[in-house]
């Protein structure tokens, strides 16, 4: 036997088998709540709109719709998408090109192939995407953590970290940011707030990539523009995804930015996976222009409010002397800070004993701060069970307060 | 505007966009013969059964092909992977992994990714898989040649080169071959040539990669075993696809092999792309289930068998003197050498204004050889196509040889 192990390439050594899939596995096959996942609420796929669509795709053009299509994706779908983005305020510019992926990970994934060597400096939200942070730890970069706050990405600590840099000599290669409906925070950052980001990072030229999944569930009456809508000078590549949206098992996602940006990203998705599924494209494509798309999100949007009410009016009268916790506007989450010291990676498998789970914090820090913190969706549970499972988690905190 | 070019990764500035990719777009909606492509013959998409597969699966058991899945796969399409390639002879073995990737290409990718630095030694057939050449040569691995001759990979030349890389102290990361119906040589390896690369590479203890889209596509009787087969010692990781035995629109391919070395390649999957997508996996499962993948591949394997018999028997009549070629004995590709020393890259232009497109041999060459040879696949264009195709190259390359 080859000793896979000693030969495993230094980026494979960089990556962390996830102690937190390990712990979330002993939910699998149990009756638990679970304010774990963020998997959209499988009630709102629209089956019988999907199940004839692929059937009419394959039926009526299926020597394209199964046949390989062009790394950028199907030209046709891509239009499509640039019609839908334009529609919901997301600004395609002259020059602008947008490439389809598999799921907005892949999309994640090939702008730190084509722009991050290791030892290369990123900027990153703290708390932050998980996956962000597993990527650049891959990729042998150099962390720079940004605090959010309840109006999202701090621009001064922005702006002091970049400072320090900057007197190391040292220039970022981007900015990563999830401004509305943050995951994990639930924090939308403020417009004053993405006014000085885009000035910040338009000071210091760097990159800024806004993931966007969330953005489409805003509850409330929020003025916001996205970042890529706000950016003249090119300096945004935007990632989206269908996964919440539509269906995340199509596993459709997208980069939108500058023609320079994205072709380079191309060049290396020709070597990761050649293209996306092609039927996955078409369906998505009818899906949008059937208005199937715009159907989920008024649907999501008042079914994830229901839920987001019930898990804060839960929180409210469970756990106010408990700890604080974030009230988003929209978006799948909840994150939790307890007052006292507790270890809620430690607590998870007690918490899963009695029926309840959730993400710890520590996930979601550079370096394993944020112990006392977690992250609560409230997206995949039914309204009655996410009471409850507030009031199993409120019961085992109060008794580690003690 | 962010000076993308500038910094761009070093990653991605080992990229070399394809000059052939280029020229082959001059192919793009004009009605010329391509014996370039290898898209497999779209009569063969069994469009009706999967349109009711897809139909089927989605409006039934929506909930879980419309969600996201495992990083390593559905696990039902896993357990019906590996019962079907068992049955046509691949080893299962006991401590074995499938992981499903998107399209084997990414497969490929994640075993490169997972075991190869920049500076590490590969050993690659040449002429070899262009898409392999093209990601070692991202990965910055030093890719070692390998030659093939009519009985597949040469394990003498392999002895040789390993023997010098043993003297110089490098021990190799792994042998790359794509040893039955080969791409781009049409070439099947030998038995006793099989036997021997297992002894070699346990001699030296190094991995083997088979990568095996053809081998389901033999038009004669020719006993051969899977090195994967073979293999007794844990050293053969096996690659397939559903992109020729089924369609490849869907985007499905596996890797096969030793579990710590599928795991490796799992936890890169999980920051590449999370999980292929998981309606294409359902639909796979379901053709394997309902006896379409057999049907498709008894169906192709006569179809490309009289394609195949078309351009042999039109090469022989028109090409005799010209050159020298491979007699596949299945697959999609028969790989020329001309006599004369012509420039089969600089002729391409001509070539296609006249009607026809192939693909230049250089490509699938290391460091620029193969310039008097090319690569012609029969797989898509119709029988009476490919006889008036290859007098049109017959012609131009008579000219040129003057």
């Amino acid at each position: 036997m080859v000793d896979y192990d000693a030969i495993a390439s230094s980026l494979a050594n960089r990556i962390v088998a996830s102690d937190v899939r390990e712990l979330l596995k002993l939910t699998e096959g149990r009756k638990i709540i679970s304010f774990a996942g963020g998997l959209p609420d499988p009630s709102l796929f629209p089956k019988e709109d999907l199940a004839e669509i692929a059937r009419q795709v394959i039926s009526e053009r299926g020597e394209r719709v199964l046949q390989y299509s062009p790394t950028p994706g199907v030209g046709e779908f891509r239009r499509e998408l640039a019609g839908y983005l334009e529609r919901v305020g997301v600004a395609v510019r002259e020059g602008d090109e947008i490439l389809v992926s598999t799921g907005s990970q892949e999309a994640l994934f090939l702008l730190g192939m084509a722009f991050v060597d290791p030892g290369d400096t990123v900027l990153v939200e703290e708390p932050g995407y998980l996956a962000a942070i597993n990527l650049f730890r891959m990729l042998g970069a150099r962390m720079v953590p940004v605090k959010v706050d309840s109006e999202g990405l701090n621009t001064d600590d922005l702006r002091k970290k970049l400072e320090a840099l900057d007197k190391e000599g040292v220039k970022p290669k981007l900015i990563y940011t999830n401004p509305t409906c943050n995951n994990p925070n639930g924090t939308t950052m403020t417009m004053s707030r993405r006014r000085e980001l885009l000035d910040i990072a338009g000071e210091y030229d760097v990159m800024i990539v806004e993931d966007d999944p969330y953005s489409y569930f805003t509850f409330e009456e929020v003025e916001f523009q996205h970042l890529k809508t706000m950016d003249k000078e090119g300096r945004v590549v935007y990632l989206g995804t269908m996964s919440k949206i539509l269906v995340p098992g199509l596993r459709i996602g997208w980069a939108l930015g500058p023609a320079k940006a994205i072709r380079r990203m191309e060049l290396v998705k020709q070597i990761v996976d050649l293209h996306s599924s092609t039927l996955s494209q078409y369906i998505a494509m009818e899906a949008i222009r059937r208005g199937i798309v715009d159907r989920v999100v008024a649907k999501a949007k008042s079914l994830y409010k229901r839920k987001r009410d019930e898990m804060l009016a839960a929180m409210d009268e469970n756990m106010a002397d408990l700890g604080e916790w974030t009230r988003p506007i929209g978006g799948f989450f909840i994150f939790f800070k307890a007052n006292a010291k507790l270890d809620f990676k430690a607590m998870l498998p007690e918490a899963v004993e009695r029926g309840v789970a959730y993400v710890p914090g520590q996930a979601f820090y550079i370096e394993g701060d944020g112990r006392s913190t977690m992250r609560l969706s409230y997206s995949e549970p039914k309204p009655e069970e996410i009471r409850k499972g507030i009031e199993l988690l409120a019961g085992i905190i109060r008794e580690k307060t003690g």
